[in-house]
């Protein structure tokens, strides 16, 4: 899963009909070690906000987060971050092989 | 998904048959925090044109927007982008860990 | 799919069983936007050549030009390109959002 | 699959129900040739620890370690990393074609 | 399919237990253009030695190589390279369009 931050809206009419009622919200990826990630359009079924950190899954996995395996959605936001905690030093520390 | 822009038109005669009677369009990604994105080939079945902003599926997911599965294609615009609202302090922000 | 185009064969007498009979070739991805794309081996059933310009598909997409779902294929050549239009304003124009 | 480094944890009180009693762990991709990999989260059912090298594999492969297809996880750790011996020569040393 | 080059091996005790009784290899990226590839840990039942080239399949691709669509892989070596052409006159030329 990606960790992602909340930053928009998007709305189409003209769209495949499987994805009608489904909520669509851009999404960009926090990555620990760059200043901007890629930004995604992604489902939204937890009822996640503008600002919230969130779960991304992408490919196959997205559909398993829609309901049905049919639908055309390759992008879906499955959970709110409540807290993310990261050892530092784990994650500075250069690896010794 | 995706945010593409619908840069232009490909043909293909010498093709696998399933392909028959597929629009291919030449997407380019349009990403928030970079100049130019990666161009890819996409089919079309919502009728977007030249210029338009439009959601686009890859993968597995792509063969759910041609009907069958057993289609070659990985790559799907789904929708037309009416209208894109991006929280620019919450894209800009430093995440705060 | 990639726009790619084929620069090599590869040749491999130790592989999957699954692979036998099928022609390796080496294809190149062709960006609009970057100078030398990324390379892979691709199978090839439409009987492209080196030099042209070819759609290819990746993931399990590749596994449809393939005949089966069952031979360890990740990449494949589906069609070749005969024109590829391209509209400049378009594909180089900042979004305006 | 990757070689990751588990560098924290992560919670989410609103996910997807399919989700709970899954262990989220945040990971580090550890590349030999560059500094800083990609962060992810990935579930854990093999009981890594912070600092601890690990295997973890993506996309549908994930759902196989989960216990269910149905669950819309993309990331998971398979395995804890005991030993891992890189010929360096064989490493830099540059392809001759 | 990528191209890559055996460099080490990695040994794991603690596992999904559908991952023992494979091979797992240490593969690195071989681009035309780019001087070090990105690592990976592939299974290989095709017998690569350290120093070989080979042909490596990723995604549900790598469970068709290793005999069972249920086992957590997702990276496969599934030839051992002979020989490989590239025209370099192909794969240099500039895109004509």
């Amino acid at each position: 899963m990606m960790i992602c931050k909340v930053i928009g809206h998007v709305w189409a009419t003209k769209k495949e009909e499987a994805l009608n009622g489904l909520k669509l919200m851009v999404v960009q990826e926090v990555e620990t070690n760059e200043k901007n990630g890629s930004t995604f359009v992604a489902t939204d079924s937890v009822g996640a906000g503008i600002g919230e950190r969130v779960l991304v899954v992408t490919g196959s996995t997205a559909r398993r987060a829609v309901g049905s395996d049919d639908r055309p959605v390759d992008c879906a936001i499955v959970g709110i971050i409540d807290s993310l905690e990261v050892d530092r030093e784990a994650a500075q520390q250069k690896k010794s092989r």
